[in-house]
């Protein structure tokens, strides 16, 4: 199939106005009479709330609104409760806290100031109660509880998955090697760099308006609406431009508090986060990862049995499916006859873990891909061989019980082994030691799958997207305009998002805009939406040129009987023909997600990985990235260099995750929750080289073939820069962030054991 | 065909919000960053523009743009014209001003004392030019001509309509008593209490927002399109609720002039219009109507010659369509077999006459219904016999060529004329006189007919109505509910507008909220766009009832298998289960104003009447109204509590016009352009008995039998009231307003005689 504008990388639509600074972002947006909403949180990790008397922050002047427990009595108005898989949380800590920056109360004033002097004046007793720190601590018997009254909850766990496949037993008596190791990784945080904000107002029908950086506006929309007991369709929510994401924009964030404040106010309330609160509201899971694997000789893959404990804070959040889709997919991209896997979301005193680009993944990959790379040294066999030699293929079935398809690992792996020279080993024993690494991973997109779009045609022949999909810096605006373009066979400057940003009130249902899910679901609704609209506007040519639709062509943005190119209509004369004779909608509709679809249980897999040469400082610990290459399996690139900039920007956040992040508690306190604390890689962290490598496999039900890749590099970078280090030094680090104590800690260890 | 919802009164839907101040209208509106926009008017009627310096103007501090000719070069990017028939108009003066109040500059400023500051710094030159104060005088040869480079105006004539039928001459011939009598009217205002303004941003993707109190959301559109030289679809036009409009807020008004300064200034611009401004801006047509009826002895009509002189001002406006509609019905509601019928929509520099209620009928049928009373006294006929005799009845041949359908004049007649005793006469010979009058008139709707609309589910089974219709006070969105419900079998209060205002990117065109049109043309698309919901959700409910959709039935919100109405499926039900299958809109559309329906040429004939009871005080000269009685025929009353409410307000309009109104000129200087000056009819000059007869005679194409009603009452109270007056002191007024200055004048006259 030969396509124009797909396959195009063409200059993003949203490129030029943010460049210029002329879009806008939810910090942008002030409103008349607007109010500055701020938070009074928890101290303390774990606490009963005794008494909280805001009767003093009321009186300030310039006060117009504080919320606390007491509003929301039994039978109120509002419901207090919140959360995305069991309703936990609520809008301000009825009862107790359950780690430090829980929402204890809130003030809406004239400024800022003036509300954080409210919060001081609100009188708060708490009753401390021991401290849960520690996911493997927190099963224990005799361990503190932070839920006692939500039957999913158990000694702390609030969510188990369990993936089964053969007969684990007999996988290992039949192995001839079998490794068993602990990997760990700590929490981190996505570190957007736009904090959560949002603003919310009640309008003179009473109706909510919420204008906010989300990446989920009808998730948004659905849970504000079960805490003002209101039809969904009361609410408005717009989405401005947002400066980056990465899953922490995710449903409530600060919309809930914004929104109540201002329904208690009576008037627009912004909240907007400072770094610090950006720290203490959504996470990336830190985990403990325990993994046997048992092999042949030959490396050929036989039983595995996982327990991953990923500790997901103070409340569930969406912990429960990231450790679903994290332990579905403890075998790898391999076939693995015998495997037992067993996930756990589990309660601690810190602040809750949630969706964070990769989702459960890369946590799971350091110790599969670390695993390979050991199994591959124990015997004798090259890194790629031995994956290459296991890999799922075209048709297999991995242990879900889903059908593998568009597949591209051998060739990735090959590619990214050819980019680093992988076998070309240079042994040097000076201070600075060189080696190499590489690694897969897997990731099943099995996300709500429904979209809808509608593809609009203005009145001068140019075309109009109306998509929920949030641009977050991606590029999905320019992915689904020539989504569209190639679709209607036009030039994809023909297609604008006239509908700008998503508004729940002008652009249809999306589920969200997460789990690299856009370009496959909302493209596969856009391009139904513009093949809708190509056939009414072919139903109209035909009309006025009294010919049969079957006998009109469609190409270069004209209609045309075949054979008779030069006579025909373009979709301007089409446009405005068809407004002269009815000034009505001439628009197409396009659904992903329906029954059909969905008989496909699983949209695509993210097939990734990435190899890295590295330089370790045997002296410092340091260790430098030489060479990164990252790579994904692209389905067919709409943009590749759209693609290009998702896969380098996913691996830049897998090196900064690899080498430097860590979010610390000490006592369930955060001690570096500031960017001046906690280090993000700067371009200095990031190689010199740094090239992509895209395999297009094209998936059989993606819009043109294509698939998201979004989330592909990531989770393999840490375990590549780990057989890295392992290649250069000859140590085994199975804790993320190979910080130069570490590693030297690592090295002092091996030479002693000599 | 009985109805549940339609026929009911129910309290209009946007009442309670009205009464708590809670609507918001265009002023409510501000924003951060807003500026002030204020106009610099021409202080000449008619005048050259030498020069204009606006640097002095834009030196000042706070001022943000200066608008003259000067931004509009040749080939700049904005085009200057503008007008509703003829490009006459510019947004600022290019070349010369044709009436005081033509707008020569504009300034944005930080606030409206620092624009008005500006103003005054901007320094104009002026070559007056002579003035051209009449229409009589505008035709003559050798006036000063308004306008030399319109190929459309010929000495000051920019329109005429002829209408004929029949042999003019011939029917004199026939005629045993012919009158010859000319009728004026003044110019008046519409007297909003709201006046005109607008708030015009654009945004960060380039797209033009106006928030404005218009009646013509996509006619503006389509105007600012035309200005900004961009395609309709990047301007977005919300329109807030109104207060008042009458025809006044049709088109551009304002909305330019904030829209070209938000563009020059870069930030938001609200124009804000004061009394003064707003009586200069659009009028009421005066009139010069020439008529000539031929009657024989038994009062039937035979031969009537019409020239009608409408003064519409310094540009065009809509006076050619005003002229248009109001020479088409100048045989009244009669059959006349010899007429010939003239107007000429003539050009002087006063302000631009434009709509105004009634739409130029007022003026033709205070010398039509003049008439009629005339030849009854002279002929000795009773008022009521002559008119019924001569009615155009149903399937009669009008002299355009339509069909009467649906003129329910002699039901409507003799209810008046029951209603004040019509033929009761007292006699009463002291200072004070009664007398009684009765009038009818006639109104073609053949407006531009096409709405769309669209009826959405919402996820609790309730609905919503997506409508450009706009609410000014008449009633529209309650109409609209009740239009929803009665077609979807739910009770009105199911059916809410959750998308608020117009809103030109959520709800679909509209050609206007004017002509008494949307209750028929909104009306017809609101019922089929319900009827396709309901068809869609009866098809949902066949689908997963397993059952054929024929053998369902809805009623009372449920749809359940004939003969088994306890079980099925409420709408709610539906609702639930249709999301929670897939999250797909549940919406109707439904279009009026396709081929079909324009086969119909015109939706309807607005068909209402007066009757009046006066006391005339010989003295002074005043008029007393005792009782008044308006009404019309409603088709079908959807809602007769607001059918009553619009037929009342319509009539009080025509009271002020028939005593009190007229907007004075000295040297093309308007007088009395306040509220001070200019008196409207306040609770002092409305009678204490003013009850409304509401006449129902179905129109087959209207929504259940429905059509307009909202111009019936108003045309022919001049009428009513001049032959009241004629009835109690015997003098025949053909020159409205009737004031005591007037009258005294007339009865002098008449005693002189005698």
């Amino acid at each position: 199939m030969e396509f124009k504008t797909v396959g195009q990388s063409i200059w993003r639509v949203d490129g030029e106005k943010k460049v210029r600074g002329e879009a806008l972002y939810t910090i942008d947006l002030k409103m008349e009479g607007m109010l500055h909403g701020r938070i009074l949180r928890s101290p303390f990790p774990h606490a009963k709330l005794i008494k909280i008397d805001t009767s003093a922050a009321a009186k300030l002047p310039g006060v117009f609104a504080v919320l606390s427990r007491e509003d929301f009595p039994q039978d109120g108005p509002l419901s207090p409760y919140l959360g995305r898989r069991m309703k936990d949380k609520t809008v301000v800590a009825m009862d107790k806290v359950r780690h430090v920056g829980d929402v204890v109360a809130a003030v809406a004033a004239v400024d800022v100031e003036t509300a954080d002097a409210a919060l001081r004046l609100i009188d708060v007793e708490y009753e401390e109660l021991p401290l849960v720190s520690d996911p493997l601590e927190a099963i224990r018997e005799g361990a503190a509880q932070l839920f006692d009254h939500l039957p999913e909850v158990k000694n702390n766990i609030c969510h188990h998955t369990g993936l089964k496949q053969g007969d684990i037993e007999k996988g290992f008596q039949e192995s001839d090697i079998i490794l068993e190791d602990t990997f760990t990784t700590p929490v981190a945080q996505q570190c957007h760099l736009e904090a959560h904000n949002a603003l919310a107002w009640f309008d003179s029908s009473g109706r909510l308006n919420v204008q906010t950086g989300t990446q989920t506006p009808y998730g948004v929309r659905k849970s504000l609406a079960e805490i003002f007991q209101m039809v969904e369709e009361k609410i408005r929510i717009m989405v401005p431009y947002i400066g980056g994401a990465y899953g922490a924009k995710s449903h409530l964030k600060v919309e809930h508090l914004a929104a109540v404040l201002a329904w208690k106010a009576q008037r627009p309330v912004r909240i907007q986060l400072r770094r610090e609160e950006v720290f203490l509201t959504v996470t990336k899971h830190a985990s403990v990862v325990k993994m046997k694997t048992g092999a042949k000789k030959d490396g050929t893959l036989v039983a595995r049995k996982a327990e991953l404990y990923y500790d997901t804070g103070g409340f569930a959040e969406n912990g429960p499916n990231v450790v679903h889709k994290a332990t579905l997919t403890a075998s790898g991209p391999y076939r693995i006859p015998h495997i037992q896997a067993d996930g756990y979301a589990v309660l601690t005193n810190k602040p809750s873990a949630g969706a964070f680009r990769g989702y459960g993944v890369p946590q799971v990959a350091l110790a599969y891909e670390s695993h390979m790379d050991m199994l591959a040294q124990r015997l004798g066999i090259d890194p790629i061989e031995i994956r290459v030699k296991n890999l799922l293929r075209e048709g297999d079935r991995h242990p879900t019980g889903i059908t593998m398809h568009s597949v591209g690992y051998e060739e990735l792996l090959r590619k990214l082994g050819a980019a680093i020279r992988l076998g070309d080993k240079k042994r040097n024993r000076g201070k600075a030691r060189r080696g190499k690494g590489i690694a897969c991973m897997i990731k099943a997109s099995n996300t709500e799958a429904q979209s809808e779009a509608k593809v609009q045609a203005n009145r001068d022949g140019t075309f109009a997207v109306f998509s929920s999909s949030v641009e977050m810096g991606q590029g999905v605006e320019t992915v689904m305009a020539q989504i569209a373009a190639e679709e209607l066979g036009v030039a994809w400057k023909a297609v604008s998002f006239i509908a700008q940003r998503p508004d729940t009130d002008l652009t249809p249902f999306d589920a969200m805009t997460s789990a690299s899910r856009s370009t496959f679901c909302m493209g596969n609704a856009v391009r139904r939406a513009a093949k809708d609209l190509r056939e009414k506007l072919v139903q109209f040519a035909a009309e006025i040129m009294e010919i049969s639709p079957q006998d009109l062509r469609v190409e270069n943005g004209r209609i045309f009987a075949a054979g008779a190119e030069h006579k025909g209509y373009s979709y301007k004369e089409l446009a405005v023909l068809h407004f002269k004779r009815r000034e009505r909608e001439l628009a197409g509709n396009g659904f992903y997600g329906d029954e059909e679809d969905a008989k496909t249980v699983l949209p695509f897999w993210l097939v990734g990985g990435c190899a890295v040469e590295v330089e370790v400082d045997t002296e410092t610990g340091a260790v430098k990235l030489l060479k990164l290459v990252a790579g994904a399996d692209a389905g067919k690139a709409i943009n590749p260099r759209l693609c290009e900039g998702q896969v380098r920007g996913d691996a830049t956040i897998g090196i900064g995750q690899a080498l430097l992040e860590e979010l610390k508690f000490v006592d369930g306190q955060p001690v570096n929750a500031t960017f001046l604390h906690y280090t993000l890689p700067s371009f200095q962290d990031v190689p010199d080289e740094f090239p992509v490598v895209l395999v297009e496999q094209p998936h059989k039900n993606g819009p043109f073939g294509a698939k998201g890749l979004a989330e592909s590099a990531l989770p393999g970078v840490p375990a590549a820069i780990a057989n890295a280090i392992y290649d250069a030094v000859g140590v085994r680090i199975k804790d993320i962030p190979f910080t130069p104590e570490r590693v030297l800690s690592a090295l002092s260890q091996k030479e002693s054991k000599f």
